[in-house]
């Protein structure tokens, strides 16, 4: 196959190196930004560029920031007695998402692996426990994914924890996933959701 | 939603303008380009701002080229004495895909269509009937998408085409599918794969 333009070829093998774009999208894309505003093309060029090049680490909660301490840090009207603990970036904008939490954050960056040697002393572990003591922390929420590696970090993090009595340690719940029809559950979330069955108000 | 950073913010903004991408997958992109070196969005950046503002068109196809002449048309290997006519660049890029073509292109730059105000005069019409003369083209071959538009704009040409009596024209063959099933083609494919049957070589 022959390119009429090595410059649209460049184009094409770039943005194919991203996960999820196949070649055919790449080149779908490279004619749209051909076809528009050369702006647009600018104005993403440019976006991409100074994301990768001038962010940072939030030096609190360890979450993607602009400056030393990430806007959910630095907002006063959030719940700073709350901080919940999170494996990844996206996990913080999944929650984000959802509207439905207040407080802070706490970013691992990853979770306990024994196989692929990511111990605790990787992860950002230390810097939570020395957070707690000097901050107004009343309760760390541990909304790590429930696969093994996820729940052996929460198992670990759980036991730390204990040194902070006053602190109280919750996770997320486990469960049918709303909208989720029972009988398509597999069998360990719907015997989890029967033993930690919630009570209702009456 | 709150983002923790303007800058994954706006890249994010940037990137669900691209076709087919939602704010889920500029999200999954954004997050990647921030793991990934950040050699790799330097080089993305570049390639699509490179693309975007260095991109001109070759004088004689009007196909996308790096210089004056496009690499098709400067590669004296290919057969110059055919020239496929498509609607878009997407159609030349289809085409070299398949590794069955050897001749060179012109591309029209659109389709005759009333609707949208679309005329001949709008496309790579003359430069086309004035192209012939100009050069070895001894078979035109129209390769335009069988719609009402196309079938316009190739009954158009066609017309136009009959100025030069030693050159051939031909048109794409239209029909079923290859591993297409007959029963799932429609009526209308299937009446002109009937009538513009092929004879077999015996
Ligand atoms: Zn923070
Ligand atoms: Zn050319």
């Amino acid at each position: 196959m022959e390119f009429p333009s090595k410059l649209i070829e460049n184009a094409v093998a770039e943005l194919s190196k991203l996960p999820g774009i196949g070649r055919k999208t790449a080149l779908r894309l490279a004619l749209h930004l051909l076809k528009a505003e050369s702006d647009s093309t600018a104005s993403l060029a440019e976006a991409l560029a100074k994301m990768r090049f001038e962010i940072t680490y939030c030096h609190t909660c360890h979450n993607i920031a602009d400056t030393e301490e990430c806007s959910i840090c630095a907002n006063k009207l959030r719940d700073h007695a709350m901080v919940c603990v999170v494996s990844d970036i996206r996990d913080v904008i999944a929650i984000e998402n959802t509207s439905q939490y207040q407080g802070v954050y706490h970013v691992l960056g990853g979770v306990i692996s024994p196989i692929e040697g990511i111990g605790p002393s990787d992860l950002q572990i230390d810097s939570l426990l020395k957070r707690i003591p000097e901050s107004e922390i009343k309760e760390v929420i541990l909304a790590i994914s429930p696969t093994m590696e996820g729940d052996t970090t929460a198992f670990y993090l759980t036991r730390k924890l204990r040194e902070f009595p006053d602190v109280h340690i919750s996770t997320i719940a486990r469960g049918i996933p709303v909208g989720g029809e029972l009988e398509y559950a597999d069998e360990i979330t719907l015997g989890r959701s029967i033993v930690e069955r919630q009570r209702q108000a009456r």
